[in-house]
């Protein structure tokens, strides 16, 4: 009825593998507090979800008071924003279907709003980040653990009928390639991931005679190789170059079916930009189709990582209708 | 291509028949630096634009850099965001049709966005403000000038076929009342406004023998009204009381009409709310459709008066397709 | 899988205080089959749901088959598309919340749509009738029993945040005017309703000395108006042209919130438009707002009037997903 | 402002390299009036241009005359809704960009739709055909020629930001495979059209010593290979269930994207599901990602391929804002 009921904050939480991340954002984007905790001393979803709500309130409280929470959004994997739970997320302790949007919501007595990785990430570059102004984009999520994807058309994500549009991870790129953990062989995933990278640089080892600093290293991670790119490793440098043309590739292939007008790049792999943009320009350039080419933007998120998620989870609190059982 | 491609600024401007506010504002609404001069002292539209795009220039370079500005949004009276162009503002010294957008991406090389008043406050309200997670709300503009008002459906403003939509100023609500410039009668705009309060104060003053401090004012403007209130006086409270009822019944029409989950009262008005909310809720309660009532809540924009227009202009300054001249 | 699981027909109901009327409709929206029976019959809802299943199972199965029915649609007094209820619709036998739709979802084992009568109509105007091409336009139902509307933007209907927008029947005409049922005053449908139209006659039949066929008839009907009209009788045609003058003025009212490309006016009553449109039209043009003036068309639906509903209805048949409890 | 302004019928016109259809269409998808001529006659697209408006006018005139006429909607190779242009059409003989809208419009007087194939096919699937009720689907068109697609998202075509979306025929399923006009390699319209199923049949042949009666065959068309499969002839299955295994592997790739409710095949192709439609089926579920597993109708179009085009262009007519020269 007066000014004074408007509700000016939001709690934004990312649940990842290892870490959950939670803060307490304002309404223009200003993060206020942000705490974290291992989500791995939690084995049982129903504990993890006592000690998430208690640290929230805990953190609320410090910072403008519950009753200045208008809601809640949360980044989980495999999240299904049409249910509010997570489905089958595959690295993670709890399995089948977790409700964990409605798990929080009975906590918290406060409405929550739950996606998956991509989806957040897309609904925080749209509110804060590279893809504010744009209208038609897709935002792919390149992380060591794996690759995501979310189209944004007319202003709006595009979820799909079931929740499942954008499983860019798992379009196939190499007709019978490597086996992927979905099931099918190729997948991009299996490429563009840290995993991937490791693989591709140890096929190059392993198939050419070329000196390289990667030979002998036990765990070739991504910092590995472009450690070495920096002192000119050719092998190393050979792997981003491979890995950047793959990608470029079903990236076109993405646009040609889409239309966009700006691919966003995000996630932690983007670190190694600086060794992949070039190759990936051009193969993407280079394989799209021929009334697309170089009307589509391929950008890289200027959102901090460490931020990123909870910006984008604290963006996804307000795309739900507001609720409090205590009002 | 690359991260330092993407800007994350804009430019708000603000035109009113007095005054012009322009600002350069960050992705996240935080206004980095605000001037603004006499509209009045540029009585031909051309030196007008020309005068405004070099004030802005010479901002913009103190504050961030041209390179760094996405585009500019402005508000202005009668402004069409179809067309760019204000169009048949009453109250401007520029007749006709001005086609103020254009005018301005010529002089500043840089796409500019354009709406009427209750337009782009409401954009701004949806951003930053007493909007922000609603999809169907209406948003209301009560100035010392006039009445307006912009409905946003599923999350987009709905302007109409003609971009014309939300005349509610001139929703007529005394059948053969007041003559209004428009040409009609009873226009919600003849009572709501500053004008309008002063002709009901008027009005009572002559059908009543009461005492007032209003009696013998020659100018009866809203804050002298609410001084009186301050000292309990009844003229001026009726005064308040009577328009709070009026405005209360045509919202209750409006709100049948739509049926939206909100409506948000903005504007110099709104700083009179504590003489008008009580009567304006309940003369609304009282009017609305029986399956209506309880259902809409009628807030007070939270936003500064001074800083939420330029606020709203940045922020439907996102909403035009990027172009640089320069770029 | 195959061409022949896709099915062809629907069936679309319409439920009136009177009667209900139930077809096979097609694709193209051939009536295949039409049939009706007495609503009074049923004064309990569950033998009315047993009797009207019953009843559609036998015409199916005569024309084309119950696995070629796709879903139902349903027009029904005071029905919400979001719940698929009748809510306390005021003129039935049936009180309270109804869950029409879900009661013969049970029955025929189809996916059921129920929607209101104006929502109705107006899905079949676009669908088949007048709205057909236009993305933004109003539908006024004007029936002896009332007035309703229904809005549809950018080519969908706007139902509002709870369903109920479009409740032009209620919008308020005279301030302080005549009691309606719902417990205002002055609302649209206490003049433009069949007893509106009676109420109108007769008063001016009390108010003037006008000699007119009209004085001492018991029951002065819409129909007995317009054959006094045909005989030039002054009282009659006076009737006429004052609801018109408010109806016209009550459309521009309208119009200036929603800026609609058209108004259709479809129901019972426009049988009378021949004594109607001209001053509806002059009462119109001369009350709406100036930017408006000559831009949007009021029309006539070309619906044939008894099949208008079920059309409608077989339209919105379309809208929900397809679900068969026997596929 | 009257019911008999309302204009009923529209033309729908179908421009093939060597066949152009037109139609009177009326509201209801009726067709009233069929009738198409060479387009190979007309080398110069205006005299072109001119002599299908006159037969269009002539048409018209024997069937309910031109007043009754609302829009035109035209199917033409790589048209472009957004400009109303074919653009480089690769197997017209009218080169570059052809403004075929603007040139109809000029010549006839009427408002004019032009969309592509794909488009225009989908909005006809979606009026009168497989895709009607559902919200969320994708059309693919596998015709002779060439294979198209276009997207439907929550009811409405999905056409990308330039207009290009849905390059479906252009997705990569080879890596290196056939050359394609586009200047790629492997593209699905190498495969799936009638000159790469000739391709496939050949290759078996080559590559293998199995007996058939497609060896020796000058001209291997998809009618031939249709023919001898109905002999059982083994290289014959062979083309159709490669052929069929592809395609169901490109649509298990565009769904993960999309996560469409159904995919609907239509064109001249489908004449030959019945050789095709279980390895597609197949090959479609053991491809597409694990969450989506059997949640995906593959269907065909049940419309009649002489009329499919027509049909599907007097839908798009309805899509244009009614314009009139000489009303």
């Amino acid at each position: 009825m007066s000014e004074n009921t408007i509700k000016r904050h939001v709690v934004g939480i990312d649940v990842s593998p290892e870490v959950t991340t939670y803060a307490v954002v304002d309404i223009q984007g200003g993060i206020q507090a942000k705490e974290s905790f291992r989500t791995t001393d939690y084995p049982n979803v129903n504990e993890y979800v006592s000690a998430l709500s208690e640290k929230i309130i805990m953190l609320v409280e410090q910072h403008g008071g519950y009753e200045n929470i208008r809601s809640v959004g949360v980044s989980a994997p495999s999240g299904n924003f049409m249910t509010g739970s997570m489905e089958n997320a595959s690295n993670m302790p709890w399995k089948g279907r977790v409700p964990l949007a409605a798990l929080l919501r009975d906590r918290l007595g406060l409405a929550v709003a739950l996606g998956n990785d991509a989806h957040v990430t897309a609904v925080g570059e749209k509110a804060f980040g590279a893809a504010r102004g744009f209208k038609n984009f897709i935002v792919i999520t390149c992380s060591h653990g794996g690759v995501g994807s979310c189209i944004f058309l007319d202003n709006r994500p595009h979820l799909g009928a079931d929740g499942f549009a954008g499983e860019f991870g798992h379009l196939c790129i190499i007709e019978g390639g490597r086996q992927c953990s979905c099931g099918q062989r190729g997948c991009v995933e299996e490429y563009a991931s840290a995993r991937g990278l490791a693989k591709t640089a140890q096929e190059i080892l392993d198939t050419t005679g070329k000196p390289s600093v990667l030979r002998g290293v036990e765990n070739i991670t991504p910092q590995v190789i472009a450690d070495a790119c920096e002192q000119g490793d050719e092998v190393a440098l050979e792997t981003f170059r491979q890995t950047s043309r793959l990608l470029g590739c079903a990236l076109a292939t993405y646009a040609a079916l889409v239309d966009p007008e700006a691919i966003i790049l995000t996630g932690d792999m983007t670190s190694y930009s600086k060794w992949m943009m070039d190759e990936l320009q051009s193969s993407f350039e280079a394989n799209i189709f021929p009334n697309l080419k170089g009307r589509i933007s391929l950008l890289i998120s200027p959102l901090n990582n460490s931020e990123r998620d909870v910006l984008g989870a604290s963006a996804l609190a307000w795309e739900v209708k507001e609720y409090s059982l205590f009002k």
